[in-house]
């Protein structure tokens, strides 16, 4: 992906404003896919959620993180706020809980 | 991941639907990081972009697909688009090249 | 609301870029209401959706651009791309109609 | 824009929250219009802006609110959260003022 880029002398565009805002852009184009159904284009799906995984990949890349570790990072911070007794079943945020 | 999930229950209200709802959700938390300003704080930044990771890999899973391989796959349908000679140092769109 | 912007000095973050990112901001707020189910609190939805508007109507202002009259001139092109014939109960893009 | 919906029989699409995905997707639109670039193009941003106030009109309209009274609705409530002697020239949010 870095050579990819590199190669098209891409990384000037790619500021991390630009690339959130690429996200935001790529994961309303994986939401199209339901805008009207609950059973989208198989082929389309993985396609967008490509996108929205490369330029997020491009993000943690530009900020020295690596994506498996910022998941696991959050998710301790997530299991602290979300204690299985209390958010077992339930889609309440965990304020409400 | 899995087991995170799994231990809550919250499979249920993991639909491909419901998932890229969320994506789009926390995409928007990530973007407002930047709303005003092009200098984020660090740490929101990491969490932001960590819960658009972790919804992006748990539709992944659902569809029973890796998301490097995702990003290959799309990659390499982008190089035939984005051919180096055609889209060096340009951030046109494919079909203004 | 100009009234109020003002009194702010609001009107130096309110560049067309940031405006467009706040909208996408604010939809996602909105969207939040139905993340998790298709019957959100009426409260909240109210809130959100005016969050929407208002930021689109300050995009509006800034364009010297009044809103009904963006939607009446859009509905115009959109009238042609789905004549009443072809389009009928269909959710189909005009491409594929 | 009603009869231009019911000419189209196209009501059984708009549930609120196929409205609210809209409006996200339509606001993505408009933020590509700024993906890399903050001199958009006009035409296109007219037309992106006018697909976000459509979608957000049909769900007030859905809702039997005005949008107009959405707004101001709406901008009572700011008003107490944002004293303009607090909030006067800054972008913090009103929990950080």
């Amino acid at each position: 992906m870095r050579e990819f880029v590199a190669a098209r002398e891409w990384e000037q565009f790619h500021t991390p404003e630009n690339l959130a805002k690429s996200i935001s852009i790529e994961s309303a184009e994986l939401l199209e896919c339901f805008q009207w159904t609950d059973q989208p284009v198989e082929a389309r799906l993985r396609e967008e959620l490509a996108d929205v995984l490369t330029y997020a990949f491009l993000l943690a890349d530009k900020m020295g993180a690596d994506p498996t570790n910022l998941i696991l990072e959050k998710l301790s911070i997530t299991e602290s706020k979300y204690p299985v007794e209390k958010a077992k079943g339930s889609s309440a945020k965990y304020d409400q809980l």
